[in-house]
């Protein structure tokens, strides 16, 4: 998988991508990280990427000129048909399943904002995703990157070795995870629930599965009903 | 404000608090950063911070003692009461309101896990809060704790220059934004709508007002529900 990311912050990258699983990832070539700084593409002398809004109010807006330069050559240059994806509040709710899609994908493109809006030009004609990581404010889009990249590359071929099998599978089975517990048995007094030290594996299970019932129940109902729903089962297991 | 932040990969974080907002925001001193191996504060020779889990499964349990000890430690030295926030999917999902909240605070620490489950004494009786910024898999706690500190420190006093205020108000005020267009008023056929070059601001506060709302009930029902409920008011301004 190719990723191009278009930023005005190239610099926020190095960590992340140099660290752990992603840099991994782009060892073992199952990925290639490209990070552009699109003032570089803006055609006016003073390199600006920003204009004031049309019809007046506070902040800037991203030029269209820049943005779709620097697509249309990262395009070219690649000659495929990636998914351009936009990071904005507005966009589509991310979610596991969005990530499983995007990993199918040969080429992805990013677009990453900072304080301002964005033309709606780019957003209509440029871009074939507008992805918000959540309901909160970030200063760019960057992060939101950031988050979707490693739960993209993550999922690549060959990426994650044994050690790294994630232990949550929380999102993918679709309820949370039940509680985990190493040594110490006993840590200042605090205590490894008994049935897991009893050896009785039958019994081990249980007590797992019903946790993770419990603990989605009480903490996300919303998953717990889309978990009965998709089991064609509306009987609660715990009732 | 001082945060903590406790992780087995520091390097993945100077990039992220070295720019931008994050970095100005240190150099006024509205926040401080402190990055922490917690490896550093394992009491076994091989600096080991991980065990297998009892009742056996796949995956590695981060043990209770290196992250209790750094927590203490943390807490001695600035002796102040802080909340202790743990980045995982079981977590309480993130929020604008939430990032209001712990803007308050004076003291943050983020426990940050890797690849691994936490042992739950460390869930039980050390954290005070568990957060999760949505319903997908990362490798781990740190990118989830970049999106909070971001999104928290910018709403400390002072951090926000006005160049800086944001353009999107999507979230604070309940809807998302209209659309924003700067120049040029025609950029490859794709034109700008006549009435935010018609002058008139009656006109264009009107047509700003529609496409928010427009957009937020197309977009997201479930905000526009929401802000419908809030304003105490159940009649649909767009029918």
């Amino acid at each position: 998988m190719k990723i191009d990311i278009l930023t005005l912050f190239p610099e926020m990258f190095s960590g992340v991508l140099g660290s752990s699983i992603l840099k991994k990832a782009a060892e073992k070539k199952a990925v290639s990280y490209n990070v552009v700084n699109f003032r570089e593409f803006s055609d006016d002398k003073h390199k600006t990427v920003d204009d004031y809004p049309y019809g007046g109010g506070a902040g800037m807006v991203l030029k269209p000129q820049p943005i779709f330069d620097a697509v249309d050559y990262l395009k070219n240059e690649r000659n495929a048909n990636p998914r351009v994806i936009l990071l904005c509040p507005q966009g589509e709710k991310y979610t596991q399943k969005k990530a499983e899609e995007f990993a199918k994908e040969d080429h992805l493109i990013f677009i990453c904002g900072h304080y301002e809006g964005y033309d709606e030009r780019i957003r209509e004609h440029l871009v074939s995703d507008e992805i918000s990581i959540g309901d909160y404010v970030l200063t760019g889009g960057e992060l939101g990157a950031m988050v979707m990249i490693d739960s993209v590359v993550r999922l690549l071929p060959g990426v994650l070795g044994n050690d790294e099998s994630p232990i949550y599978d929380s999102f993918s089975s679709g309820l949370l995870e039940h509680p985990h517990y190493t040594r110490p048995a006993d840590f200042r007094g605090m205590k490894v629930p008994e049935v897991l030290l009893s050896g009785n594996h039958q019994k081990i299970k249980e007590w797992r599965e019903n946790e993770s019932l419990y603990r989605t129940k009480s903490r996300r109902p919303d998953l717990m009903e889309k978990y009965l729903l998709e089991k064609n089962n509306n009987i609660d297991p715990l009732n």
